[in-house]
């Protein structure tokens, strides 16, 4: 009796370090397999969009956030978190995101979709709000100023850092396909910053609006994870990209598709048919 | 009599309109006559670098900053905050920002430097973000996503974006200095984004620790602003910098050789007098 007792507390005990040691890269691994899915849900939530019944103060955001995930989190890989979104309100706004984001089950990714990147001391301070304050897992950063803007996030060995590498907007062509040495920009990205930090450490970012670079891309960096934003509204096709993801590790997101619907009292139920269709195309 | 104060207050009337009137290019200019320099302090407050009286609680940063501000806000054409110092404190981080940025007198320009740059509608939201939330005249933006990421906060006529060119890293050689059709992608993104605004509008990040690319570059953009960081801890000459600058309309930041110029009681004198000093070399 006083054996077993022991024994389920070790047991216990070991299952809570392996818990507690999961580093991100294995935690979107697991969360991936358990939900048997790559689905990401973007809670890049704009008041003007919700239903009506959350309109009434912004406080509202939360509440519908928190009925999105409530719908939604045994269907998701991870959710991403648009800072734009909630700085847009000032304080109030940043305390609806950490409040979100302190809603989110903890064996779910999140991530800092912040597009961070400045010198180096800079640098540590945003890793710090993201990793620390805002108790993320991951966060994107822009590559534009080198290896010391990016360094200060790979210094948590833990986190993900998903490096913008060929972005789903229209204005991804204006710099990112530049070509030197006979290789494109974002190649040059990808090569690169691939050699700072491990396969756990070092994500990227590319577009679900071009499947034939994603291809490309994954023949460079085959077990990085790839945050994939693009499908839904911006129009990247599901099935192109699965195909060029080729069964790597991914978070391919979709935003206003999942989150928006439904814009009456079903919303959530909505949310979440839209979530088990892809989890099924998936 | 009444003819007096009819002309009275219509002469006051037009003062308050060409005030209230004013975009934050003009501001600029206006505060860099009026202060006879083109000195830029950067307010990265790091709690472990102020004086001990500040240190007892985050508070001590906006006291500390005040006080700086007091100390020097005749001797400066702008302020910097940058957000990462502020943002690495959660939400008390960030009001100590706000509070921070509501102390700058009106007719000194505040830049939020932030390094934003998302795909549109979220560009949009940091645009308010910078611009609404937090008060200020002038944002500066990472170009690597493209025109549709910077074309938002040029939809604010009156704001000031600085777009991210040759900035004063080591990490700077990594990735802007990559040459396509014989031209470094920083050149590339200088003479692209030229045409996205006007002189009024859009502005450069370059770094003081390129004198020689400044004159270059100043060649392309005669008229246009450029923030130039990196005079002080990070080693820029300024008499280089003032020369190949040609008089242009400029901000010369200087962040830690000013602030933390003493640790000690007479920190704000001493402030004071390193402001002072770099009025003197301009």
């Amino acid at each position: 009796m006083f054996f077993n007792l022991i024994c389920l507390s070790i047991n216990k005990f070991v299952k809570y370090k392996i818990k507690f040691k999961m580093n991100a890269f294995e935690k979107l691994i697991t969360a991936s397999e358990k939900n048997k899915t790559l689905l990401c849900v973007g809670l890049d939530t704009d008041i003007d969009k919700i239903p009506s019944q959350f309109k009434g103060s912004l406080n509202g955001i939360l509440d519908f956030n928190k009925a999105i995930i409530d719908a939604t989190s045994d269907l998701v890989n991870s959710y991403k978190l648009n800072f734009a979104f909630y700085e847009q309100y000032g304080i109030e706004g940043m305390e609806i995101l950490k409040k979100t984001i302190e809603h989110i089950p903890n064996h779910i990714l999140k991530i800092a979709d912040a597009k961070r990147g400045d010198i180096g001391n800079t640098s540590r301070s945003y890793a710090k709000a993201a990793f620390e304050a805002f108790a993320c897992d991951a966060i994107t950063v822009s590559p534009y100023m080198g290896e010391d803007s990016i360094k200060p996030f790979l210094e948590y060995k833990d986190k993900l850092t998903f490096v913008l590498c060929l972005t789903s907007n229209e204005g991804s062509n204006d710099f990112q396909r530049l070509s030197s040495n006979g290789k494109s920009l974002y190649i040059s990205v990808m090569e690169k910053t691939m050699k700072w930090g491990s396969k756990e450490q070092v994500g990227y970012v590319v577009g679900a609006t071009h499947p034939n670079d994603l291809k490309e891309l994954r023949e460079i960096a085959p077990e990085n994870p790839f945050l994939i934003p693009g499908i839904g509204a911006q129009g990247g096709d599901l099935e192109a990209t699965l195909k060029a993801n080729n069964n790597a590790p991914a978070m391919i997101n979709a935003s206003r598709a999942v989150i928006y619907a439904s814009s009456g009292l079903d919303f959530a139920e909505k949310a979440r048919q839209k979530a088990i269709e892809y989890q099924m195309s998936m």
